[in-house]
């Protein structure tokens, strides 16, 4: 392996000839749509990380598994990198296109081919979007948990991709606990099945070792899902503190009751000004933080935990506990969480939103450093995010006009996500890496993980074709980036030399 | 990679010289246990599958994670292959050690490092016991969820090593699922942590691929696990049917109805009639099969969701349903599940236990291919398994005295899971491939899959020193088992060179 993917992207290869391929790929796959021209490519040049922009060199669009399968074979041997695309609604560049490469957009492959009650599983194409395998399974009584903020828009074969998450994940898990199996295509575009419909598979568990690879081990052809039954009842407290410290202690405190709430968010004041102006949503403007717990189950069940939670909650100092009167009060209650970002957008004209996870108990430590640094680097921080499972989501606000302020806004958030590091936490909670927070992997991983993922990486794809530059950095990044620790001008690690 | 770990083990490699290997031990860790006399190596011959049995060529015992850090650097620098094994308790030779290597027994790492309640995680040494997490956790009502039958005396480094289960992963998950973080160490003795103690870490998911892998990607030196809180109450169904097809179907009638059982275990009559008369737990012998189904969780929740089960279970043909009327009966129902294999015993001479898995949907289907396939061979199969996760395991019970019994035993056995395999299912439930179900996975795996699995080995473990020859066969055996297509006595495979 003597080029890496990282490496394509710097243009180490000898360029595409994109007139050649373009005629091949219409002499080979006459019936797969492939757009060309400035004007068609534009709307391609990102995801939902609008920072990062390139034009793709063609886009495909393929409806049939066997195109996606030739159209891999061709690449392969002509040597083209393939950047697969969902929905598009992915927040760290994972999608982002290459200028020479392929950008494979499976949006057209929506089918949902099998709800299946008794098994508990749903088995869709991957442009099938999220909300819509939860819509079909419905009937059942049944859904497909992991729900992030974008389930709307964003599509199954993006989720694994990015081991999508979700304010009820605190409960249900990540996505990579809500599959069964996928079908995929391989960099060279053999077919292979991860997973089975069985409870486990021997050898590896490759089936998780690809949810959250972010495009570079393969393309997803086919997802089997586990679906779960609708709970029958949920119900949501409203806890108000005056400090948020005190509001990162009770959920650690919620959590050793032997509580798992559905959901278990936390919002500070900046965050619960701007959503209450926005919404209306009857929150108490002058706390410093409050939670909103959802309790979900049956209903004697949830009656019971709610009156612990109000418990713990009230001796973690909290001011004011309310329980949602109704349906309606519950709905809006979420509506504010939910609305939060947007809302925090009106108070400035720009904002960075951060992603990063701790473990639950260093919440209020983290809190006061985010709380420090803020004031430190003069920009104002809104923090809304999945408490309960140690996701956090600060929002720094910024004015990209101002000189300066987009750069101390960047500084900002990598100080905090060091923070995250530092106290045992990751750079990334649902978001990925991609190609925003390649850089921070060299603060999270040391050189020994870094060149195991290479050498996992080149088990999958020896030849580096699948989304280059994503994910995982080389070293030679890394000692640029200068996480790594040169030492009078040389790099300590050998290995350099192979990654 | 010339060499292939598989071959190691055919004696491809030169021989390891004992006498040179046990000097340098002694020299380099002269306060390591090394046994290395024919009487002390004795015991280690084998783990709980007794039909493999090696002599190691050395047993060390470490006690320090430093003295496992500076054998490994010894035995990669002079090529040494490792065994690693826990407890010994392992039901598919995973932990058979070689004759030519050693056998790593990690057995003295039994320290439980913290338990910590807020995070609701436990960090233990590797040798300790499963059913130990949880009575350190009990003080905080927490427990650690997977609870093989070999609770009392497995290890939590064996289970990551097997991805152990047992009866109530149908509702709380395989041991992958219950993990945050392991500390491993590569077989080039360097130390590495998979997972962290935040919900998700970024890059590839180590962590899970490690989880299962039997011992071939590295050492497990820490395992810091995931705690639940404990159920305050727990019931117990009792369901007879007149057909065992009937007690399958009923069982993903259950899980359809939206409901997950803590436990959900079917016994034929066979098994009912051999617990009965060994443990008198008060079960229908004229039944053809029974389901337990317990529900865990609150009171008011456990006595709908068994109201509700009851109606389903009548509804799918149960010709009666009980209630264990106190703890006492549900104590005594499940004595006699728990015991249903030593009273199998008692009924036969010999019998072999098979593990395998299926898709719920073909519980039916797969009972009545087993009862032909039994009266085919003229051989008697008890069937006692974990229903709700289509966790099968067939007791076939033979006279190893009598002339061919044997052999029509294990082949009946291959029969059975090729059974599990045709219908979507796997040749291996909670036991784990080893050295016992290597041939099978040539049936479970194509080519391309098992060159990738042999990739992944090689991106941890390019020397192949980590116990050679279990988990993953070589194409080369594959081929020789009879498994792959050989046409004119060819290979079709150019790979076969490569592996």
């Amino acid at each position: 392996m003597s080029i890496l993917y990282d490496e394509r992207v710097d243009g180490v290869l000898p360029k595409v000839d994109k007139s050649a391929l373009l005629a091949e790929l219409r002499e080979q796959l006459p019936d797969m749509d492939v757009l060309h021209t400035q004007e068609d490519l534009k709307p391609y040049e990102c995801d939902g990380l609008s920072a990062y922009t390139t034009t793709p060199m063609l886009v495909v669009l393929p409806e049939r598994i066997e195109q996606v399968e030739r159209l891999l074979k061709l690449c392969y041997q002509r040597n083209v990198p393939v950047v697969a695309r969902g929905a598009g609604t992915g927040l760290s560049g994972g999608a982002l296109p290459l200028e020479q490469g392929i950008l494979l957009v499976m949006a057209r492959f929506k089918h949902i081919i099998e709800v299946n009650p008794e098994g508990r599983y749903a088995r869709v194409q991957p442009g099938v979007r999220n909300l819509a395998i939860s819509q079909a399974a419905a009937p059942y009584d049944l859904y497909y948990a992991p729900d992030p903020s974008s389930q709307i828009a964003c599509s199954i074969g993006g989720n694994v991709a990015e081991n999508a998450g979700g304010v009820h994940c605190l409960k249900y898990g990540l996505t990579v606990h809500n599959l069964l199996k996928v079908e995929i295509l391989t960099v060279e575009g053999e077919r292979m099945t991860l997973g089975s419909d069985a409870l486990d598979s021997p050898g590896f568990d490759l089936l998780a070792l690809f949810t959250g690879s972010e495009g570079m081990l393969g393309i997803i052809t086919e997802v089997t899902v586990k679906l779960l039954p609708k709970p029958q009842v949920a119900k949501v407290l409203l806890a108000s503190f005056d400090s948020v410290e005190k509001a990162g202690r009770a959920v650690g405190e919620i959590i050793a009751a032997g509580i798992i709430p559905g959901g278990l968010e936390m919002m500070d004041n900046l965050a619960i000004r701007a959503a209450e102006d926005f919404i209306h949503a009857g929150y108490p403007v002058d706390a410093e933080a409050i939670l909103l717990c959802e309790l979900d189950g049956v209903e004697a069940d949830v009656h019971d935990e709610c009156d612990r939670v109000k418990v713990v909650l009230i001796q973690a100092g909290a001011t004011e506990v309310r329980l949602a009167r109704d349906e309606a009060e519950r709905v809006k209650f979420w509506a504010g969480r939910k609305n939060a970002f947007p809302a925090v957008g009106r108070l400035s004209p720009d904002y960075y939103c951060m992603d990063g996870t701790i473990p639950r108990r260093e919440l209020p430590g983290v809190l006061k450093g985010i709380s420090d640094l803020s004031e430190e680097f003069g920009l104002r921080v809104a923090n809304v995010f999945h408490a309960g499972d140690g996701n956090m989501h600060p929002l720094i606000l910024f004015d990209a006009n101002q000189p300066g302020e987009l750069d101390r806004a960047e500084t900002l958030g990598g100080k905090i996500l060091e923070l995250c590091v530092k106290v045992g936490g990751s750079i990334t909670g649902e978001h990925g890496v991609g190609r925003e927070k390649i850089n921070q992997m060299c603060s999270q991983f040391n050189s020994d993980e870094l060149i195991l993922f290479h050498a996992v990486k080149a088990a999958f794809d020896p030849s580096g074709l699948l989304n280059p530059g994503k994910n995982i950095p080389t070293l030679h990044r890394c000692a640029e980036f200068g996480s790594m620790h040169v030492h009078h001008g040389k790099l300590p690690f050998p290995e350099l030399e192979r990654f």
